[in-house]
């Protein structure tokens, strides 16, 4: 990661410096896990609601499932975007994230422990400067672990059924050199953008990665994945002091 | 109002007390005009969008538009709501809310003293204790006032286009007594739930007054005349500390 | 109410006067209650429709329930309007509306009297000159006490469960006078528009009051309740000469 | 047609005989063409809106456009029908009937002759004892003929552009026996349904013949001709009395 | 059928004469039946699917239920096509040729002997040359009985529950001739067009005949009818050579 | 690679061994460039569609766009899935991949060099045996090159805007082995699941990878990357037989 100190980005941080991060928890008084993530100047509220029913594919298996919904405020973003709602569909860019947010969940989630229940994610976005799908990650992972918590006090369950802490980060290319964190307006600059999602002990769960100006090679995708890694290591230790698995 | 300081009610209020009003502004960056609007519980994001367009029924008119939309997030209330994008559209209740607030708006803007613009507001509820139509008028109202403001910053208009404050509180009948600014579980159980939106001078702009449970009379038309106007005199006395109309 | 004599409406009625009122009844042969509804040129097909279950919130319950529709027909008005089952929804308006005629004919029915069963209210108007959200609700009572009186003859209800008349009527100030069931011309040019919904006691159900061209002081209000209690008395009558509660 | 005499069908009426037919008109008064009709208990009002426009596709090419709409109200049938606008689109069944209707008439609209405008057509169904698109058809020829001549009233056209007198009549097969104008009981055990539309001079339009139950010969299509044919002549004899092309 | 062996057709086909047909089946792995279905340059990928259930109104009565859907890939025609998934609905053409194929194909199936299941037929037009629907209709028979086939194999039929061989062709006017099985180009410009479907014995299913430009008489129909038994026994022909009924 | 002799898959490949490939060019006649796309028994039919327009986004800025659509018959499947078109909106699988197929072919196009025109490539899978996102994008690539040949040959175009070759390929974990181009049996209990987009010089355009089942680690990330290079390398040496770029 050499050069790292050197390069001077837009709002001052290293190359490998993620931007300040602050979880306000609880912050909807109703949910039963949620917190409000920000990291840098993007705030999402991430909450988890336990519903007594699993999806028809998983009714009498003895299993859990664990679902996410994504959104963002008409004017989280610099203009406004015309709402969802009214629009009459979701957008392809919502739903991919929201898919991308519900299977990370799942893969540190023992669904077979958690009793024939669900859990709904919502991630709504209320001010967003890039890394917002990752921030979601993160944040509902503290929200879902708070929801587990809850059902433990209630005596609805023994353990939380979380194999692992998970968080996300973007890397990416700009201007020639592999960041990680990127906000909007590295983002919208970047040849490069990745998002990584990674358990506590470092295991991979997802990688996203997609070139629309250029192409990229082996050696920066190494280069991308020691970024992240170490990104993530930082978000987690923050997880750490919040929850235990 | 007398009996007013005898009834105790769920939160230890007083009849005609209308909850704590927090306002925290500017609250999201990228806005035009921005409030997190606190009535007791119930949180509302109300933010304002300057469109240098006009509608297509106003076009070359010399005519600004003010529009609003409203929405609440899934876990805003006690049990999680389907999210509306999801659902493919846009609720009765949603639409009727969202009609209430803009035209409540209009009532206090000169459209022909505001250029060919439009102004949205978009009132998203992240907590929902009751009042959330009402709270999301008396916020708006700040984001609106707001964005005009930043307008006459950028030399775009000489004077705040708008010819009066307006604030909204709920008002009601609860086991039998009127009261003001009904919380959730007030409003679950009244047997007649009205909403007023009043001008800074104390003139009615909507009333709108509902009777699902029985029935009222005259005089209790009157009694919550009389709380409401006392309750949005309070609101537009902290609207006064915050923008000048 | 001084100086109703003196204005000239642009149809020569007096500020306090309705139009005239035309019931045709039954109109509709499969329908098990129906009324062609006329208020001068508005005119609106009522239907009730019993259905022999409920809405799943009510099952097991022992109480029915009352819902309802509304639309217009295209050429209902002075210009064609889109067809909302070909833009593939309902409009705000109109989802506003059958809220609000639903609502105010459960305030006069006793659920839990009229068994597990729903009554589906359709109010389509085939001519619009002003008034038809108030003129539906008028005409729809009449079909629904016919649906109840077809259950009663049917050996399914011993009584009918109404616990009063119910009518509805426009009130509104034009030029800046007060008058009662404004056309369509009057209500153009409005400067306050309220719809009244009373029972034939008298009694409020509901108010809906909105000032779009500036606002309305509580003397007002006063003088247009006046006006409505009047108007909704003259439909009470004319509903007792055909119906029984 | 031996054997027509014979035949006792279930409202009386011989094999060949179509049933009582009565148009109102005008029926809306903001139309610029309408009736009411009526062909025994089928009831539609029809209206003609002339729009001055034309589809994009047509634009700038001298012609004309006839287009039509079609829909019945919830209860126009013996157990209520979901409302189209509510379910968020329109059925196969509508669409294919508004494309028949539409179609239909332009076969006898000269377009070339009928100035850059559309005529919208709507057909809205009260009532339905069978035979409503065949009805739809009668009727709104009608109403596009007054459209017609309200064009030329207002010195738009010279002459009226239709080559022809138009209108539609069902036939079909019921416990073996052709016979013409099925109402819903007979239409609803038929083993073949179809549906004529002829010109005055009894040339056809449009042929649409279904068998659900069991097939047709050569010999039963021929009996249908010729029961339509007659049918259909008795029609444009009302229409002639009544507009003239 | 005189003057048939004149006229030069763009193709250099006869009048009476079908474009060269070929099937390949089966064509996709997975389905029940399948065939890929090639009359001239139109080509349409027909499958069967058999589902162990039937739609709510016909439960528990014994019988079974087949159903089409049709589709055209975006490309199949000289211009783009909006898609229809994207457009979010299906178009009245679309509705109107499914209702089409799985009426034609009901009416020689035994639905009281197929057993409590539903066979889904499923058209996607790869390639459309004109006559997609009729090319449909003969080529879903075949994938159909082949379905039927699977499960006399898999010993949940004892015989195939149909009751004759059915097939469909289009017939039209074109420059005042008529003529068998329009490619595109004829069919663009054809003043009338007719698509039959009959079975294997020539007796009729299903009759449409629309003319956009001009009118027809009883003898030009009884010419269609004539030349459609000819074009329709050869595709007959062609299925008792794949399958046995 | 060590081991990839060794192991034995479903269908007898080596680990490093991808399907046999099979293209069928030009494969619908209207398209402006289309393959049949085989890899084993997954099939896909592409065609690329030119439009002298470009979206509003792009207008007058001298720039061309490529855009792609996606979707899969409905018994492409082991199981028949329900048509998108009916029910009324894409799904996000479907938004995801054909976002993806767009982004991809986007990377390698030179679009201030094609001309203010639009290429719509529209993938469908006609048989699904996995990979059907990857065998889009090879076929695809195919497709738009062919359709930039007609525009050099109709003189629209001096040189081809590629700036390289593209193709895509499935690695995965199974049972523990990485193994290239998973066949659907494979895919579905496969631990981890990674799709690559690569140019002909062997750059990454994309990089999906996901683990539902477990997660994955760095060696294994460049275990993929090695199988995914070999693999796409043989699939451009296909295309370059195929086309010039």
């Amino acid at each position: 990661m050499n050069g790292a100190e050197k390069l001077q980005r837009t709002d001052g941080r290293r190359r490998d410096e993620i931007r300040p991060v602050n979880v306000v928890r609880p912050f909807i008084k109703y949910a039963d896990g949620s917190v409000l993530m920000e990291m840098g100047d993007t705030k999402v509220i991430c909450t988890a609601s336990i519903e007594e029913k699993v999806p028809p594919f998983l009714r009498d298996k003895g299993k859990g499932w664990v679902t996410a919904e994504y959104a963002m405020l008409p004017r989280a973003t610099h203009e406004r975007t015309q709402r969802e709602a009214s629009r009459g569909k979701q957008g392809g860019r919502t739903l991919e994230i929201q898919r991308l947010v519900g299977r990370a969940l799942r893969a540190v989630t023992d669904m077979s422990a958690m009793g024939e229940r669900t859990i709904w994610i919502d991630c709504d976005v209320i001010q967003a400067d890039g890394g917002t799908r990752t921030a979601s990650i993160t944040g509902a992972f503290i929200a879902l672990a708070d929801a587990f918590a809850k059902l433990i006090d209630q005596q609805k369950l023994k353990k939380i059924p979380l194999t692992d802490y998970l968080a996300a980060v973007s890397v990416g290319k700009v201007g020639g050199e592999s960041m990680v964190d990127l906000c909007y307006e590295e983002d919208s600059m970047a040849e490069v953008d990745m998002n990584l999602v990674m358990t506590g002990q470092g295991r991979l769960v997802e990688v996203q990665g997609t070139a629309e100006r250029g192409t990229f090679g082996k050696h920066e995708l190494d280069d991308f994945m020691a970024l992240g890694w170490d990104g993530i290591q930082r978000l987690v230790k923050m997880q750490k002091e919040l929850v235990t698995v």
